[in-house]
């Protein structure tokens, strides 16, 4: 390869790249789009990991394959996985196919931007900038704030921590954390896991991830927070933050934002709120209710691929600050990418905001979408979404052998199902542990079915429980009644 | 919404949507596919932020638009974006269009996979352990080890952070770093900026991350390493981690792994190889020397994204380890996700070795196109770029008014190019002074002209050069020689 021949012109041929992607597209558009989002067709098409090993054929070798086989394991591919674009899938806090925001995801593909500088990603730059901005008015803080997309909500929340952690005891970028007090910060017991991953990550340590109970709602309680607090002050500790989950994963619940910023005031103490979740709602009037005093917060987690269905992963970080505290806390100030001397104002490169290096243009995904639909669309998504996560309660309340968790207030819906061989027996120790073993059979059998999916747990002191999350604008009344018969009718013998 | 009528049928037209996607596929096709990676058209239409802001009317509002707008600004953000796929485009790490990577993305992107589990993502889950475990066979891992696709290599480095210190330290996890000695890792001061941002976030400090002098070729110095331990022991300091440089960001330099392990064998610290960039050298049987002693890194970070022009992100991270470590690091068991009454081997459930919750299945990008291309094909890529920055390198020696900064052993060729007016002033402060504010015209004529991108930055006590990094097998032998005459063209009137 150093002789002269084969560097005189491209290795590549073009020609033959874009009928390979031409041919490939036809594929995507029939089975990852029109097949995939069927609800006559499968969720999924389940293989056990052995079944599956041998169909795929996973081995690397040294020689490569024809187009045709390439385009076939495309298909396989495709035909193996989850659908979770199809109408019944509501497994995860995501679901649903949005157009606009799949075909903003193809244009990241191809154009494989990388958000540094605004140099190498000028367009998207600006169209994070105004999406930013946009989530920032909505949350309400009214002289600005800052903010980047993360690659998942996971990201965000560790932020929030490490901007608490600097803005407290700005030394620690540079002297670690060896010299300083033991730090402590607040959470609820409903908290996503990302929270405790964090100080565990951070060096903070998992035990000073203070757990603060909440009510039977699921929403952390003040008064347990302040003791908490109190408490962490009398071991000579330091508490620094406390995080609000606007949107619990399991439950739904929203953490009451208001009492919560009252003591984080009267403490000096960092306000996160976790919003990855339930963030979608301060695009309703009917809603936003639920994260009342959000404007209060230091800074918000909230992911648009959740609720507002933008594709994975559109995850925002914001922060009401206007000293540049995201930059100073993540700078390394590499002098390769942030050169000084450039021709055009150095101010809109982002890149030493974020701790990554690489970051995709997650915000176009959201720009995109938003533009077509605008936050009136927007809005009407999720008071349908929540509408139709009701209408499922209701039903659930009205029929036979199934049993609410607790009344949802956001798009969450738990509850137990009970066959008919569970239904005389007595409330006890006995019924729960065998309604505990009837939603695993449920779900195994659904799976094996391919005919939807939703997800279960166990959760603290309960015995496993369905639930289901309703996002989709695809998904109807009708897809609810599909739920519940179904889940009957898979477990009726148990 | 909460009327029987509105939730009676899916609030989505699919037919609409899929009409959508077909007319927005011919668009990327020929803007994002066929005219960006057409060596005829600019790699960039330069616009300042502020006529971009005005050109893209970034605003969001309350009414929607319609489609054929919509697919307008697909076409405008298409346009104004840089094409990094483009033959002229050498201004990262990464470069060129990859077809099967490319439609890989699509799929994922269609799909929306995400991996936490083996029941959500059975197909990626699968291909990403076939992957990892091909990956590990190149490093020399013998009796195997274990792995994770993270979102970049800065992710990758700082999981190996974090893996050293629990491998040292395991309580740190949950007690946190306050009741702990100060920790010290060392990593030449060639490294990436991620290794210094991972010790800000992790709580280790900057401060305590030791920067090892590395010799004129960019190389860490390994006695100088040695010197640097022994300090930090006699400081009362706890060493825990070395980072070796497969690769550096801006010289394209390889530490000298073997004597580099060597001294963590005897001092039995963690030894991380940063290889994102180098890494790909293990695919050529000619330049995997370079990478010689990688098979006694306890842990190695490798972005297939990079030199393999996989499409962004792909970036594995691999760990020496068979005991299950990575999770035992990052786990927190999360009960909704986790359950462990599950109907198949839960060990396939991958999601609690990482610290996101939704990960991309980054891993198929790599796997797709390793099946269409073969090892051998990818191995020939290697070649051809190390090759053609070896002609590269080659033509800058034998042109006046260039010269090199040092000779390459990797697709990075750093060089200055003096114009007529400064190439009799006599080598000295004043000249470099000069020679400092050529590149940063030169790059921004180039901008604006959209011919070319090639990046330039200060390093240490060396004035601004150009570093040109060479991998497509779009860019030929006359695309170097372009390279140059551009150049010249460019700035010959300084």
């Amino acid at each position: 390869p150093e002789g002269d021949v084969p560097l005189i012109s491209p290795a590549q041929n073009g020609l033959a790249a874009e009928n390979f992607i031409h041919q490939s597209m036809a594929i995507i558009m029939e089975d990852a789009v029109k097949k995939a989002t069927d609800v006559r067709e499968k969720v999924c098409e389940w293989r056990s990991p052995e079944q599956l090993k041998e169909l795929l054929d996973l081995e690397l070798r040294d020689g490569g394959e024809s187009e045709s086989k390439i385009l076939q394991r495309c298909r396989d591919a495709i035909r193996y996985s989850v659908k979770t674009t199809h109408p019944h899938f509501f497994n995860q806090l995501y679901a649903g196919m949005e157009p606009y925001s799949l075909v903003a995801s193809f244009i990241v593909e191809a154009l494989k931007p990388s958000l540094y500088t605004y140099e190498v990603a000028p367009v998207f730059t600006l169209m994070e900038d105004a999406v930013l901005r946009k989530m920032i008015e909505m949350i309400g803080w009214e002289e600005g704030g800052d903010g980047i997309f993360n690659a998942g909500g996971s990201m965000s929340n560790m932020y929030a921590v490490n901007l608490a952690r600097y803005h407290h005891f700005p030394d620690i970028k540079e002297a670690g954390l060896s010299a300083v007090p033991r730090l402590v910060m607040f959470t609820s017991q409903e908290c996503h896991y990302s929270i405790s991953k964090a100080a565990a990550l951070m060096g903070i340590g998992t035990k000073n991830v203070y757990m603060v109970p909440s009510d039977n709602r699921g929403k952390m309680i003040p008064s347990a927070l302040e003791l908490l607090i109190k408490t962490a002050k009398s071991e000579g500790a330091v508490p620094f933050m406390v995080n609000a989950t606007a949107g619990t994963t399991v439950l739904g619940a929203f953490d009451p934002i208001q009492e919560i910023a009252d003591i984080c005031e009267k403490y000096n103490l960092w306000l996160h709120v976790d919003a990855c979740w339930g963030g979608a709602a301060l695009m309703s009037n009917k809603h936003q209710h639920l994260l009342k005093g959000i404007h209060r917060a230091n800074s918000v987690a909230w992911n648009p691929h959740k609720m507002l269905m933008a594709c994975l992963q559109c995850s925002a970080f914001l922060v009401r600050d206007k000293t540049n505290l995201l930059q100073r806390c993540h700078s390394s100030s590499a002098s390769y990418l942030f050169q000084q001397d450039k021709f055009y104002d150095v101010s809109y490169d982002t890149g030493d905001k974020s701790v990554q290096c690489s970051r995709k243009p997650d915000a176009f995904k959201f720009w995109l979408m938003w533009k077509a639909l605008g936050t009136g669309e927007l809005e009407e998504r999720v008071d349908r979404a929540l509408a139709t996560a009701r209408y499922l309660a209701e039903e659930i309340k009205r029929r036979e052998g199934f049993r609410l968790v607790m009344e949802p207030e956001y798009a969450n819906v738990c509850f137990w199902y009970s066959p008919p061989s569970l239904r005389n027996l007595p409330d006890g120790p006995e019924l729960w542990k065998k309604l505990h073993t009837v939603a695993p059979v449920v779900k195994e059998r659904m799976m094996k079915k391919g005919s939807m999916m939703v997800g279960y747990q166990p959760h603290r002191d309960k015995a496993n429980f369905f639930r289901m999350i309703v996002i989709s604008p695809q998904a109807s009344r009708l897809d609810m009644d599909f739920v519940l018969d179904e889940i009957h009718n898979l477990g009726k013998d148990l």
